[in-house]
């Protein structure tokens, strides 16, 4: 272990530079994002064109009349004979927006479209953004059950914790189709498949691992939860006010449960006692990490500082220290990124027709998206890149294996 | 005026056949149609693919995040860096769907698609299908409260009167974005459109003509509403117990507005009293007349049969005595059919930042809709193709003129 009192930074210990971002081409401008953005990303476009009297006879009156007269019997039928059934609903309220914190639904919609932008490239499913002008769970979870008829799953986004956790446990009780919601489970899948793939790479033990998880958000419970159900033994989570842990007063009932189940060397503190000889530092807050306390961690540590757009601290000056680096950036290697799970997770529940989307489907996402990298593990490549396109059908695959076998579909 | 009291069929008073469907070639099966509709009308695409690293950093993070803050500065920045802004939902409860009645949400999806399709084909528009698991008004106008930054502009569709008038109402009062129940006015503006097309071709006033009005739902009311506006004096308006009248007092709230500035010579009884000698017969409910009736109108009677999928009467059957005869169908000539109107509509008031859809804006579309027809003019021919792609831009430009007339833009 690594003792670094002084907190004085040491040398590099990592096997790979992360001083250099993967792009070397001339850097981004925001001109051209927001040209980019001119319009929105998104467009709905016919399946078959109406250019004839008999094209409108069929996809409109009179000849449509059957077919709604043919649900009308039979309603199973619309999810044959309409796009619903596999219609994924992007659903937020802008309360947590990437790093950006409550700004509101308006402001949300850019990263929405973008998720609808990544079902479409990466599952090949129709999806669409519903930003709601509510930030009342009760309100929320009653306009999703209204709106049950036109979607066929719902992905929940960058909604606040702690009423993420109560808003998800929620819709997912009242609807029979799959929901998730992706800052949780997207986060928590990939950070399980990184983790899993810096492992073998290390020819370590998860259980062996002290783990510190710096946020008590959406991503950290969910990380927190998957962590331990992979066996990971030694977990200190963070929040805003230090280690969270059963001796404060100041919890909320989410992260009482956390209390019970991590911080098993009973530390007090903050960020320096959790990252005191720590093997894995994983940022999953709006915060900011000392170099000095990345200095202090044990050899051959690990930090996936994945706070987006900006990392709680630079891959290159974690590099200096870690053996492995990941942040949540695509312009930097080893990027952990929902994308490599939540189109290949709603795709293969959808495949399967499953009305749940359980821990197993998870865990099973997780091991698809590491066997993608098979052979070519490396430190700055223990996941793949978020633009494989065998990733989602191999997690989709994965998915809807596990949701048959468990009898979810 | 003919009258035929013993209701016997005469002779044809027309002056063009009115028997044969324009469609020549093989019959549409319920195959083709079915097949047709196989997954679904519409798909979500990408306006710009992602294929790269830089394409990702672009749409999604850590790009985007630029996007998002500007909006949360600048809120009406959303409306230039997202699809919002000029995005229809098409939403309905599936209470009065064309003339199938109460299928429900699901059942509606084929034709909420088809208006979606519709939308993008002739006005380029985005538009996505919400229907809606209530038929309750409170919850529909506070869900789309709800809803409103995810949308827009709204078009309400095969809502039941006569809770469509009250949605309708609150709705336009609570979001600031144009609304329209298409079934009330899209209906409307083509009868107006057509009815003004054939006072041209027979070279009459409309104030000069006995019109009769079969049903008393949402589009009854609205084309009674735009014809009084456009000058027609004596409507009479037929609902299953016969003429609304203020002799009657089984009148709701809506019919008993309409008994006060309709029926000026007072007639009680039923179709029988109302068409003896009237010279248009606009039907606009699911209801069938019968062919002696027809018979019992005045010499160069206009029949609309505009009920979907079922016209009140064949027009064949019409034809033998009505001088001008359209239907809602897309396999006669003179389809006098919403998609004249609401892609145009909707356009027009969005290219103009519409806050409303006005009475003025409305009379402007049905006024270039005919203008789309001119010198072809005839009486198969009253109104343009439904193909017709000149006619949505035409409506636009008229709407669009209107609202910044109107100081609604």
């Amino acid at each position: 272990m690594a003792s670094t009192a002084d907190n004085a930074p040491t040398e590099h210990k990592g096997t790979t530079p992360f001083n250099e971002p993967t792009i070397a081409e001339l850097p981004i401008t925001d001109e051209e994002i927001f040209m980019a953005h001119v319009g929105g990303k998104l467009s709905v476009e016919l399946r078959s064109p109406i250019d004839t009297q008999r094209d409108l006879s069929i996809a409109y009156t009179p000849g449509v009349a059957q077919v709604s007269r043919a649900i009308d019997n039979e309603t199973h039928l619309v999810n044959k004979y309409t796009w619903t059934d596999r219609l994924v609903a992007v659903v937020s309220d802008g309360s947590a927006v990437l790093g950006l914190g409550d700004i509101g639904p308006r402001a949300s919609l850019p990263v929405m479209e973008g998720k609808s932008a990544l079902f479409r490239t990466f599952a090949g499913l129709n999806s669409i953004p519903i930003v709601l002008d509510t930030k009342d769970p009760d309100e929320i979870v009653e306009t999703l059950i209204r709106l049950r008829p036109s979607f066929g799953a719902i992905n929940l986004e960058d909604i606040s914790a702690p009423r993420c956790f109560e808003i998800e446990r929620r819709v997912i009780e009242a609807l029979d189709c799959p929901v998730m919601h992706d800052d949780q489970h997207g986060t928590a899948i990939v950070v399980l498949a990184a983790l899993k793939g810096a492992m073998k790479l290390q020819d370590r033990d998860i259980s062996t691992l002290k783990v510190v998880i710096s946020g008590a958000g959406a991503a950290g419970v969910a990380c927190a939860n998957i962590l331990l159900a992979a066996g990971v033994t030694d977990i200190v989570v963070l929040d805003s006010k230090g280690i969270v842990s059963f001796h404060r007063d100041d919890l909320n009932e989410t992260k009482q449960e956390l209390a019970e189940r991590t911080n098993p060397r009973s530390l007090g503190g903050g960020a320096a006692e959790a990252l005191d000889g720590a093997d894995v530092f994983l940022g999953v807050s709006a915060g900011k990490i000392d170099e000095s306390l990345i200095a202090s961690m044990a050899d051959d540590s690990i930090v996936f500082a994945l706070s987006n757009p900006d990392p709680e601290i630079h891959p290159t000056v974690a590099g200096k220290y870690a053996a492995i680096v990941a942040t949540g950036r695509s312009d930097f290697p080893n990027q952990i990124n929902n994308v490599l799970a939540f189109p290949g997770v709603f795709k293969g529940a959808l495949d399967a027709g499953a009305r749940r989307i359980t821990e197993r489907m998870k865990i099973a996402a997780a091991e698809a998206i590491l066997s993608v990298v098979g052979d070519e593990l490396q430190a700055d490549r223990i996941v793949p890149s978020p633009l494989d396109k065998r990733v989602a059908p191999a997690v989709a695959e994965a998915v809807a294996e596990a949701a048959r076998a468990e009898g979810v579909a």
